[in-house]
């Protein structure tokens, strides 16, 4: 077992003019290879602070993993703060010089002293190239053993550098075996409550892989983990239990990992040859903005009509001038009429409308704010529509009826991947 | 002077499943009363290394500050550990149990040991009481002077307790006079070396309030700090430099602190009795969802069409078939016709219109990944274009088109703000 702590280099970030997000997905990372993260600090460019932190968690744990601090007017006083804290000089380092110099061939930019300076490295330390960019990282050693690991603060050069080179690193110096692997299925559209009731005894009996539940705004993850020596075993071990749980999620089960919702659905409409649109009020766009924002979105997405003003709701959507007087904009019968002129003007397969309150003003007791009436039209079948209040001000409202928004077109085309369809020809471009 | 460090107690924040929020808060306000923060850390529930942490940051610093720990469940071990680091004993504080009970009296629960505990606190501290929960926060004093002041990790029990209560008791122990007090200035659709040359003699030459720059995701913010003694004396000196800063930037200025570009937009419009609609292709629906997120957009903002299939182009915004096919659906023309199809078809006084390639694939040599053209309508004047090409991926370049658009808006409108309009007969509802 080896123990970390992490430091993260750099004015900006201290006082908060910069967010960090190194440090959770270095403690993650670690922590997955077994090794004991005991704390996170955060520190300025100032060499004598940063040094005697470093002797301070040199004191405590096995070595520091530290970001950041490299750039190329700082990292003078980074290099020298590790070098003190491991007590070695810093010296050439002719490889790194070399790859140095090679980039700004390439870029054709011309190479100062400072850029120079950047292959100066605390006296046997172990070497970590950065293909992304010029700073080198590296592990500087102390003679009793403990490690000083700099990594730059940049996240997409950290990011491989730290599973590349660090970790595997780490594994070796220490004999770490056995490291936990995780696997990540997306819900929606299924409460905290029903997903539980419907996962308890396996939340319960199972040990290794154990399973996890993380809910967040209309969406509930569950995590499989497993300790195990390799990627491989674990997924051996995973995959069994991922299958069973796929099966009793049923249809709100979306994903793995890094599937977004809206990369599910443009993939699952784009395998059927189905379309989509979106006429929306109070979500405003954000409906289409979240399934364009899937690549490879025009395959499946058609449009949106966002019919903000009630008169637009009457010019381009036919929702009847009756309707809006008899009902008002927010109700079920509005919500029909926006889905079924949307699928009229737009052409598309699956429709979903949207018609709430999202505040701050606006509501009242019959209609309060947080709710939303939504309808959603498939094939040339009857108008389905869904009431939901959401709680929060205007922007959580908003977030939850797209969230919501698309769990109701997912749910309603996985619902449909058996039945026959035979729709696309009764619709088309008007 | 005094000296701080932060540390935030609680594993759950150490390993990245809760995000700290509260570290920064917290260096922002001591930092702007002249407080010297000198390092941030985060530590599990663990007694024995919270002790040693906070022992090494007395070392250091004139005090720490903490937040979590306090909850019912750990708040023996913090406590624990901080008497441990000041060198006094836990002893029961009466007010502070008779304040428990009070609220558990009020709620009508039972009171448990667990909570009973939480009024003993170390010997002689300064008890700062917690109107928005049960746990008490305290400063704990060390007989050389150096302090350990803790607070719960709740962010709306912490920062009024910082506000009212440590706030206050730093500016009087250390004798704080001068605080940092600060205003921002927000623009957009000026790049940072335009927006430099025009206040780069202020920047240079101001010492007292001090201004400074930040550009993020196509918006450049200027910030005025000020040295005072109190908010209005700082306003005092700030409010002749930023009515300077506000004319030397002209139309890009947008709105102070808190504002956001929309809300201004949105505000704006009302004021002139303008109304606002998108057309949009490559940002799907995002410019739209931006404009409805400032409360109050109804009074301005009519509705979108988010044409994304080209015979949705045609359809619903009039872009003629032999224009898409002479110059493609990322181009002058087709921008200019899709704003022209909606300023007729939802009637409105401004309008946007987007069409673009956000990638990953669809670029070409001509036409790369990044570029975006817009087209503006204003009142019934011909229709303006721009011509951007943004970098990144999917999500950058479609987030700095959607800025790029609101900026296009608010430049427009601001440009015309001092000439008559008359267009407001001349367009209506389709």
């Amino acid at each position: 077992m080896a123990s970390v702590e992490i430091v993260t280099i750099g004015t900006e970030i201290l006082l908060g003019h910069l967010v960090d997000t190194n440090s959770v997905h270095i403690a993650h990372a670690l922590a997955d290879h077994g090794v004991d993260v005991y704390a996170n600090h955060s520190v300025g460019d100032n060499a004598g602070r940063l040094a005697a932190m470093l002797e301070d968690v040199l004191e405590r744990a096995d070595g520091a993993v530290t970001t950041g601090g490299l750039g190329p007017t700082v990292d003078d006083l980074t290099k020298d703060a590790v070098a003190r804290a491991v007590r070695k000089q810093l010296v050439l380092h002719e490889p790194s010089l070399r790859a140095i110099e090679e980039r700004f061939k390439q870029f054709g930019r011309p190479m100062t002293d400072n850029n120079r300076r950047q292959a100066y490295l605390p006296e046997g330390c172990i070497v970590m190239d950065n293909p992304h960019g010029t700073a080198p990282g590296f592990i500087a050693l102390r003679d009793d053993g403990k490690f000083v690991a700099c990594m730059p603060g940049v996240p997409r050069e950290m990011k491989p550098m730290l599973a590349e080179r660090l970790l595997p690193w780490l594994v070796q110096r220490f004999a770490l075996r056995d490291a936990i692997y995780t696997k990540t299925l997306h819900t929606v559209g299924i409460g905290e409550s029903t997903l539980d009731s419907k996962v308890e005894d396996l939340f319960r009996t199972l040990e290794n892989p154990k399973i996890a539940m993380l809910a967040h705004g209309g969406r509930v993850d569950v995590k499989i983990m497993a300790k195990a020596r390799s990627r491989e075993e674990a997924d051996a071990m995973i995959e069994p239990v991922a299958a069973e749980l796929r099966k009793r999620i049923g249809s709100g089960y979306y994903g793995d990992d890094d599937t977004t919702l809206s990369a599910a659905i443009v993939r699952r409409l784009a395998e059927r040859g189905l379309t989509l649109a979106t006429a929306e009020s109070c979500t405003g766009g954000a409906i289409a903005d979240a399934i364009v924002e899937a690549p490879g979105a025009s395959a499946a997405f058609r449009g949106a009509i966002v019919a903000y003003a009630n008169d637009v709701k009457i010019a381009l959507l036919n929702v009847p001038e009756r309707t809006l007087e008899a009902t008002g904009a927010v109700s079920e019968e509005t919500a029909v009429a926006m889905a079924r002129g949307a699928r009229d003007r737009l052409g598309a397969d699956v429709v979903i409308a949207t018609t709430g309150i999202a505040g701050p003003l606006g509501g009242t007791q019959d209609k309060p704010v947080g709710l939303v009436w939504f309808g959603l039209a498939f094939g040339d079948g009857e108008i389905e529509t869904r009431r939901l209040t959401f709680p929060g001000d205007r922007a959580d409202i908003r977030e939850r009826a797209t969230i919501a928004a698309l769990g109701l077109i997912w749910r309603r085309i996985e619902r449909d991947v058996q039945a026959p369809l035979g729709v696309q020809a009764q619709t088309g471009v008007p």
